[in-house]
């Protein structure tokens, strides 16, 4: 498999997740967004794998191109069923997928670099943006820190997707100087990740295109 | 069941057509968004429901409650199989749900009443949010329109995951004035919705709280 991936983008970190927790062996394909003349990620050979211009994008063994850390989660989860990200439970499996969510969609779209440019070019400084920023990782954090287990990863012994959500949000909360403390489950679940092997393997810090 | 829901709310509205496609009954519970008080949704009574304090929220047959309408979709695919709204090859869910989470990750949570209310907060007016707000749909729709197929709904003769996220955006776009010239595959789609009985049935003009 060959993954376009960007070594701090949140979306390409927690796919990373998913296939060090199945030891799934990948190539990584960097896609620079930050380039001054305009991204890796606008390109036409870019965007001839993906439309949208954004990383994560996976090519499958079987030469499928597939795109949105949502969808190839999944897929991988389905593809590839041990060890299971999910729950078998059909109501567990859809409180895991809420944290999931939250982060996906109420967080991470809030504050992505796309998101940032745009307010950058209607004249919003960095103060601003940080404070933006800030506003939508501590309502979701807020949320998820209520939904997850007292123990454990979020949802038990086992880490799953939940936590390949949760773990890149919280390494962007701190990239963005917001505060956890409000959060000790969360915190909890981050001291864990920060000890397993396949979260430290998925980590930016530990990626072919880190500066 | 019952739908903790508001009628022009697209991820209710998402929620809603599932459940139409699948034919199971559920109470509606509208949630005001739009109290000048302070919306229903920010109310003690409904946070305990929803910590996030969004719609829409479901409680099951067993009492269960369930948030995030992704994770509410993928629960009644699995809890109520038939019809089903996902393929059963790998790939073809992985590019049904992909054109899932660009709405829902991508497009939606940029220009929802939280992220609107925010705008406002910080100083932007009413045209500057249409702006705003056309950006991001337009990006959005453009990437979903070389992504669907040229006949049928989204990925067939049968509507599923990816139409019950694209009509409530459609409907958005319409609400927002944002053109949608450039997308014939996505008006062919809209078109077949606007005839199709769970696509009528879950449409916001159509509720129990539409004015």
């Amino acid at each position: 498999m060959q993954l376009y991936t960007y070594y701090r983008s949140t979306a390409s970190y927690r796919v990373r997740i998913a296939l060090a927790l199945k030891g799934l062996d990948f190539t990584a394909v960097p896609i620079n967004l930050l380039v001054p003349a305009g991204g890796a990620n606008r390109q036409p050979e870019y965007l001839a794998i993906n439309p949208q211009g954004r990383v994560p994008a996976l090519r499958t063994n079987d030469g499928e191109l597939l795109i949105q850390s949502p969808a190839i989660i999944e897929y991988l989860d389905e593809r590839y069923p041990q060890p299971p990200l999910l729950s078998k439970d059909f109501v567990a499996r859809a409180h895991e997928r809420a944290v999931a969510s939250i982060i996906g969609c109420d967080v991470h779209p809030l504050h992505n670099s796309s998101t940032q440019n745009l307010l950058r070019q209607w004249g919003h400084d960095e103060t601003q943006l940080l404070e933006w920023i800030g506003h939508w990782i501590s309502q979701g954090l807020g949320a998820v820190e209520q939904l997850i287990g007292d123990q454990g990863f979020c949802f038990g012994e086992l880490p799953g997707l939940a936590d390949a959500f949760l773990i890149p949000q919280v390494y962007a909360a701190e990239r963005f100087k917001v505060s956890l403390d409000a959060y000790p489950r969360i915190q909890r679940v981050a001291a864990l990740a920060a000890q397993h092997p396949a979260f430290v393997q998925a980590h930016p810090a530990n990626q072919p295109d880190t500066p």
